[in-house]
């Protein structure tokens, strides 16, 4: 879906999942074309040990990234890192993207915080992605891009999509004039809303 | 045809029909992506008495909006609300796109206007979109995106379309320097051709 | 090809070629979706006459326009009109496309030019383009849209695809700084290039 | 690849590769539309002497640029140029791409340079490319567009994919405020991490 929705260029950006029962998380191979990666390749590390069975392709160079999290964030099953036109643009001169539509209240329920840059040695990223974030399930890296996260594969992958959706939108109303944001008190119904009666009972 | 034509994100925004000798409106499931909508889980609305058989899916949580607008506009048969990116950056600023294109002039018959922030409570959103509504069959909602109609289903989509075609054309004019009108006259002199002698007779 | 390049929404812009053996205009339907087009619903229209034989489509209204170029420029055999979206945002502040490219010194020679505002009335648009075109195959109407044309319907198809294409890279390339304009001199040497030692020989 | 990854328009842009046990270099045709591109109508050229068999298309008109980089630089198997268009519209102001970005660190290990407006006669362009380049596989052209270069074809076109898609977010990110510059030092990691334990061996 990463290619598909335009927010990974060839090889670049990665995604993993964990499944608790097993203990594994599988992550993109590194710096392999979408193209190719099937599931056959996919990359399987034991998250206590982080050891890799031998005669796997090599992971992604953001494994360490994925497994602090999934290890500092019990609920996590998901992670997404892309460096998604729109958001990137934010995180180039470090700003937040600011609560100022229905579909960033929704979803985030507030702004969607950019940390500063990070360097890529030892958990840098992951204590950063930690320290920064807020409440939603994403946060813009200085300089760098998009991590995302969420209880499923799917809302990993939406949580992603939507962070460029609204970079896009917020961009190009910035160039218009002065975002007008919503009031926290306003942008709580829609949280509110989107977290209790929207979408489909997971029986259906 | 509102992914295809990339108005909608994953399961953002929605659309519904009415067939007046049934008094039914069908509408798009609550939270459900496009690619898993079929007319099967379409939910089926009684107009009159808001009820919904069960056994169907939930819902869009816009299904008051469009009864609204549905009930208090008689000749109304198809709703569309987008949060389409260039519509919505109007929108995110509260500014109406003004009427200097031929475009607009022909599908709106002049500015398409801005109405301000409406919160999600009752029959608010319906009643705003009455109160600000323009001469053509679309308006921008505050913070929000984009609500459009019409006397049919493809008549609505290509309000919906159109908005945003010409929101980003008049985006990317108002970078390059200070917009130039049209004047009322003219404007009419296109919507009156584009509603008169445009379009192939309905029995052809 | 003109929505497979973007440049037409829905039923928006339409095409025409002109075949001078039989004295033959063939035209898009008005108003009709470009997926529904085909062959036998193209309207054949006498050049001469202007007479459109009975039982077909309506034509464009734009008809007159497209038969006004055929009958004042012999070598013409194709006429596109779009509303795509850079090119018509240069219209919609009546600015020109500055020749600050080799794309645009080899396809145009110099500028793409931007008429004032025309009416739709009679053959006002016909006449304006011809009064105030430039050396290359089109020109951008203001708050209109671009009208391209070539010696077959391929020419005129590049002619539109390219000043969209440029129109883009101008516009971006004014939210940047100050475009740098090419000498005439240097411009006058892609173009001789380009239409004498590019492209294959037509015995090919 | 270049038309998928939206690089190109019709026939505009080239790519060539160089076998050195044949001595030969295939290039795309002249003013040839990617759709009718195919290995049997690549043009063949040897490389020691210029010279093309007969019977083949004509060569691309940059024909010479890519012999002249071949013949100066003995590591290179490709070279892609294109008019990309955000990439171009760094080129239209003659500004190069600062390296603000992880991503461009990774890839280009310092900006990516803009050379001056340089003329179409004789070894101008081969000459001005070796001149001005910097660290990475890649060059804007002043007033003209990308040339990108690598050891196989797929870097090379990775190259300039990496171009567009990093000029994309410098550029969106230069509409939202000041772009903020990574250190030197930390380019570096990026870049050294990126070309030492990134990607898959080659004997995978």
């Amino acid at each position: 879906m990463l290619p598909k929705a335009g927010l990974v260029t060839m090889h670049s950006g990665n995604v993993s999942g964990y499944d608790p029962e097993s203990g594994k998380v599988v992550i993109k191979p590194s710096g392999m074309d979408y193209d190719l990666v099937t599931p056959a390749n996919l990359v399987e590390v034991d998250l206590a040990t982080g050891e890799i069975a031998p005669g796997q392709a090599k992971a992604s160079v953001d494994l360490p990234h994925h497994l602090y999290l999934y290890r500092h964030v019990p609920e996590l099953r998901s992670v997404v890192h892309t460096h998604s036109n729109y958001a990137t643009a934010f995180a180039s001169v470090h700003k937040s993207i600011p609560c100022c539509l229905t579909a960033i209240s929704d979803e985030f329920g507030g702004e969607i915080p950019c940390a500063p840059y990070i360097d890529n040695e030892g958990d840098h990223i992951g204590e950063g992605i930690l320290k920064y974030r807020g409440r939603g399930p994403a946060i813009l890296l200085g300089n760098h891009g998009v991590f995302a996260w969420g209880t499923s594969v799917s809302n990993a992958l939406k949580a992603a999509i939507m962070v460029e959706d609204v970079a896009k939108t917020v961009h190009l109303g910035m160039q218009l004039g002065t975002l007008i944001p919503i009031d926290q008190t306003e942008v709580d119904k829609w949280w509110n809303r989107y977290h209790t009666s929207y979408g489909q009972d997971s029986s259906l």
